[in-house]
């Protein structure tokens, strides 16, 4: 018995939530058990490294440690959490895993989409999804609409670089595991996107004939 | 300005305390700025990550998370502590180092050597010892003895074994890093260890010329 492992990723904003309700309500329709997660994902231990990741009283932490913490914090969800629900068969889908991290911090932050990769390869025992769905949101268009109304100040410019660098960063991801990853325009209505990942699955993971 | 970075290795009770503490009076003897440290290294982030690994409520800690919580601990001691006094120009003397994960965790209990070794490697940003000093202890020597007196239990037997592996383990290390670890007979007395360290530290790093 063997589960399916869904991971949903793209900017915040780009409507993940929304589309994981959507999608747990289609799955348990067709009477799959679905449990959706989140990191740290309700493990004791997980929650407690986060504590010391997001700890303001620690602003020297190094980058190096942040990472290694994040990916420490994550192995034990996978071990302690995920690994066992898949292997009873459910259907677990998770808010952002291992690409967020190596696109906000390997790539938009400048650690390293490789390094990142590598560890977090180690933190999961190698357990990658069955599919991950990638909800794009183009920072460049967000920009146009903007500058129409305003100029932007500095501190947006700032933020729509990494916002822009994010959007690229998936974008190349999803160019390097075109088997896994499958990207969805974000800014189409909410309803056509959940048509497209329900077509997505049906047809990847055969969802509809088992 | 370069400092030295010098790593003591060795079983329980090999007597690396002891050794420290005579290189460190060699060494201030000489007009060196001598730093002692030992993980988790004093840096309050690094105590705080150790307090999880340590915690005994959280026994369903996987080894993988812990490997890489140690790995995070290290890296904040490197980056906070240990290079800002290398670059300083002092000599620090750390009481065990990555070899030490490398031996107990990747070797002893299996989880890896080169796994550990590579997480380490991204944890310290490469930062390798100038020098490492093994107190090495043969653990077969230490059972001869203790089998004179009386059979080996049970536990002590499995300990027996666990000592064995790290001994084992320590040796193979030392083989394969012939350019950096010094490997001393452990059972020799103090005075001669202490001869022998200076001796090595003195070729390798001309501390008696500068």
């Amino acid at each position: 018995m063997k589960g399916l492992f869904i991971t949903i990723e793209g900017a915040d904003g780009s409507g993940k939530s929304t589309q994981i309700e959507r999608l747990r309500r289609y799955l348990e329709d067709k009477q799959y058990e679905v449990v959706l997660t989140r990191e740290p994902g309700g493990t004791v231990i997980s929650e407690a490294i986060r504590h010391i990741v997001l700890n303001k009283d620690y602003m020297e932490m190094s980058d190096t440690t942040e990472a290694l913490l994040y990916a420490a914090s994550r192995a034990q969800h996978v071990e302690q959490f995920i690994k066992p629900l898949l292997s009873q068969g459910k259907v677990v889908i998770c808010d952002r895993f291992v690409d967020s991290s190596v696109i906000y911090q390997g790539y938009a932050r400048g650690l390293g989409m490789d390094d990142i990769e590598e560890i977090n390869r180690y933190a999961t025992g190698g357990l990658q999804p069955d599919l991950t769905i990638l909800l794009d949101i183009d920072a460049e268009e967000g920009l146009k609409r903007k500058k129409d109304q305003q100029e932007l100040d500095r501190l947006e410019l700032q933020k729509f670089e990494f916002h822009k660098k994010v959007s690229q960063g998936y974008k190349k991801l999803a160019q390097k595991h075109p088997e896994r990853i499958y990207a969805i325009d974000g800014l189409l209505p909410v309803e056509l996107i959940h048509e497209e990942v329900v077509n997505v699955i049906e047809k990847k993971l055969n969802v509809n004939n088992t």
